[in-house]
């Protein structure tokens, strides 16, 4: 259920309806926004009159939410989220913040990510990916550096300035990571219903970035951003990086735009796209970024490697730094066009 | 297998050695591109000496083409097909042609087509689109205005010039369409792999958009495509329209945005996008539109009514004439940010 | 809308109900079945007073029909439709009259056809099948034997007793099935949407086996089988035969078994299944048919080939001749287990 | 590479063999079947010399490998793996001993769960499943029992006899599992790919059963199993419980019943076959139960609820006991045809 209060209401009278609220056993969300404050109301609701709260003095209108994502909804929290990384003058993320987060799938060495992240920060990236700790289909390969690719992101992470974001697998790793201060943990998609990962996530105030499913819906990537936020961490960024369809043949994965359109619509998180793992073709990542930003997404998470034929993974699919280049000065002018 | 001629050969040399291969019982495509002539053999090349070929002194190079689409590959046509419709000024598809293809999904009466064909032009739409033929799930639902909706289509072109734009069901009507003089033929997508239909329309020389299948792959959308050109037709354009997939709880299908750079690598055809049938929702018909324009599709259909709530079919999805003026001027400006 | 009558009333009584609804421009299925007679109502039933109607001494009950499919729907046909093929003692299918379909691919030779249809008439097939029009992917592959190739399975079953099944892809090849009295005709998965098809296979009396389409819903085969029973020929016989998933490396389609349950609870037409093309592997035939009858279908169609290697189409799914024979075998026990 | 050792050779010779393969930083599987051992080489084989390797007089033949999937692969495990559950005379999956395993979706009562294990016993299931640890899309959905549920499960084990099966979401909750000797610790659809978790599962000998992930292709089943396997635990079961495809009207998930015949093909490990999820209709459960017996499976497992009604998750697709019942009888009758 959604509470509009009216505008111009004291505090203290919100205070006391939310009290009132909260002893009918509801969780209660309140969310002040620019024109009003709006209250959601997630849990039962059976016990509250209706009538009852449209005829307060102090309340606007009462509407339903049948939605069974909630705090995500935008119905309760109408502005965008903005995400803001790290203290003070570090870059945002949703109300017209774009990120452009790029780097290497995985972290191989000192030299690679230091020089990746040269570039693309050259290039006018705003945040650093990096893979240290892999989920490989194969048990049988390179699973990544581990520990180790993290202490090289926050090196590059000095060196260059640009906040980072690389994959959690396992809560186990989770105090390596609060330790590190990893700016932004990525869930992948592998991952995107481990529950248990994610209620632990949860708990922390870190920045997410959760995939979508594999071949997961729209609906359950909004279910698995309430598992963090319901535990306590509203800083959830939702990625489209591709479904899995009958079409394999030129692309590794159907990349889903309209899920961009739709989110937004739907929830007030920031939706970014990988359109690396969305094509898993170096040549198709220029037009479908194009495509995302077009679409309105507020970001794009891109591989970029020093010598994609080399790479210990993912090469077909990863930009070299010049074809970046190119690509960070098409999305300027794209997003120019669209103001 | 393509045989890449050297620039500056006389064409009665290459005239003699395309009877050569002719003998063989090939079948040859000679391509005149701005560079240089390049000559496609389709059939069995095995009779052919690959290396007697390369040292003919008017030969520059042989590669192999084992794509099974051979007409359409842009292997042996490297430049963009360029379709003009009507004669004179009328206007182009394809090689940076851009077409803007709107109009209601159904004719539903004179007024309602010669308004929407009216306030399409003016918002720059440069074809009209409207159907009378309608492949309906349903006997039971109303199957379109037929040939007197060809008829109303007709007067719309003579009130505004706009090319007209509609779908043929089945070849007993194509006597018509060719009397009516239909600019651009439309095959829908539950006709895509209707080989004899596609078959008639390889002896016209009328503009075809081929539309997708349903669930159907890009090559199959290729090869059907070369059932229209093996039969002497190449005015073809390809039409992206949304996928089925799993995800159906919020848009209709899944638009395959990605294929519009795949495709623009394989084939020299020209390749537009429906946003209204691949999402099945108006209000994410601009996003995605813009976003195809991004990916760089050479043109939209799009559903444009004068009335959605109270259309005949798929009023969901289509946009109002004021939507549609604002589309149009987005995608404007996104055309001139990608030159 | 289904209006079930009370038993033992007078067919006059009927009819005259019958008479009035019609003239309420409904159009009227009466089924009679072995324990009362159903009217199902199909079209605009506001004019029709529902109180009005149950509170005829004539009337059981009303109830509301809102599924799309009316013709097909087991509410107004609650027994087994049975479909008997040829005059006198053909065999039937549904209704507990097993269909075991059988033969190549593709008619290739009166040799061929000859050998394969004497082959499986000795494991127990009851019907032979064969291509003689053939949708092929590629307009430069092989496109069957055209009318020789009915022809040739003329003679089979003139030599043989059985009847033939064979797929027209085009209404104008309608008259020649129709002279060599094809006994079934089939609808081909591509063309399944054919409505221009159907229409022209609702106005004749052959049995008609339509496929489901590629990556067809179940309600869009049912749909398609209205087309031809709105039209007026009540005798459709669906055929799962495997959609399209994101699962292809193992197998070329998924056989959706669960569509024969399905399907056997909406309607009460016939409905066999299609492991060749649902699995094209000749090494899963087996068990899928096997599974198949288990799940109840009412048949199979089965790929049978003379030399599965050398076929000109769809080899590699075609059991031979003495794998067939294995197969039939054990369908007969378990059918008889199933009893 | 599969090494083929001949019958006879004694295997102090073979230890030597694989010693010497050893060395090469190979791992070595050593499968010593009823008619000859074979050896499986994991890991880079170039440095084996293969012809060398051929000459020895010990070796039969050598094979290449290159499937990824290599502990789990039939080539080097010709024979069934039979997997016995508990000491002494408890049943087995695999090799011709069919499992029966049913129980209710979550673990709600002592009353129930007694009540239930009960009557499945009585029908013939030789295993009991319950869950204690629920993963639910929502997290506001009823969570399971957890550890009381546990307990429960154990306590209806000892009233009956029966092992139980049970899911375990984290590997936190593994200890306790291991404390109570759960028979069977099931991985979910949602964590097939949670490789953290399944190495962890690599480290105990409980028996796993390994559900393919919500739209997991066959491959990565194999490969998740691998990451088990690799990790020192051979003890796993296969589970296809239907895959997420565009069809969904009319089932929940569309229950790829190919997947079983393919999976015996290429593995030696145990497959059943999760109907209740597969379809996610009561109705549907019995004869895709049946048509999965008949396709080759192992054994099923399948929901049985007292009061399906009013179960606290998936009442709509579990079975009464005596629906169970009749099912068991049937499934009685096909297992005999099929000998």
């Amino acid at each position: 259920m959604v509470v509009i209060v009216r505008p111009d209401v004291p505090q203290e009278k919100i205070d006391h309806l939310v009290r009132w609220l909260k002893d009918k056993q509801l969780v209660v969300r309140e969310y002040q926004g620019q024109q009003q404050t709006v209250l959601g109301l997630i849990g039962d609701t059976k016990p509250v009159d209706i009538d009852m709260l449209k005829s307060l003095d102090i309340v606007e209108s009462v509407a339903d939410m049948t939605d069974t994502f909630k705090a995500s909804n935008r119905k309760i929290h109408p502005d965008d989220t903005v995400i803001r990384i790290g203290p003070g003058k570090g870059p945002a993320i949703g109300g017209g913040n774009f990120a452009l987060i790029a780097g290497p799938c995985s972290v191989e060495s000192r030299e690679q990510i230091l020089f990746v992240a040269g570039e693309v920060k050259a290039a006018g990236a705003n945040f650093l990916r990096g893979g240290a700790f892999k989920p490989r289909t194969s048990p049988y390969d390179f699973q990544g550096l581990g520990s180790e690719g993290i202490d090289l992101l926050v090196q590059a992470r000095e060196a260059t300035g640009l906040p980072i974001v690389t994959e959690l697998m396992d809560h186990r790793s989770l105090e390596l990571f609060l330790e590190k201060e990893v700016d932004i943990i990525q869930v992948g998609a592998r991952n995107t219903q481990n529950y248990d990962l994610l209620k632990e996530l949860g708990k922390v105030k870190s920045a997410i970035l959760l995939k979508r499913g594999l071949a997961g819906t729209i609906k359950e990537l909004l279910m698995s951003a309430e598992y963090i936020m319901a535990n306590g961490n509203e800083n959830v960024i939702l990625c489209e990086r591709g479904i899995r369809t009958y079409e394999y043949a030129y692309t590794r994965n159907t990349l889903d735009l309209s899920a961009v359109p739709v989110l937004k619509a739907l929830t007030h998180l920031p939706v970014v796209v990988d359109p690396s793992h969305g094509t898993g073709r170096a040549d198709l990542v220029p037009s479908m970024s194009l495509a995302a930003v077009a679409a309105g997404a507020d970001g794009i998470i891109v591989e970029v490697h020093n010598d994609p034929q080399k790479a210990l993974s993912d090469g077909a699919q990863s930009l070299t730094p010049g074809a970046f280049r190119d690509l960070a000065l098409k999305i300027g002018k794209i997003r120019e066009a669209l103001q």
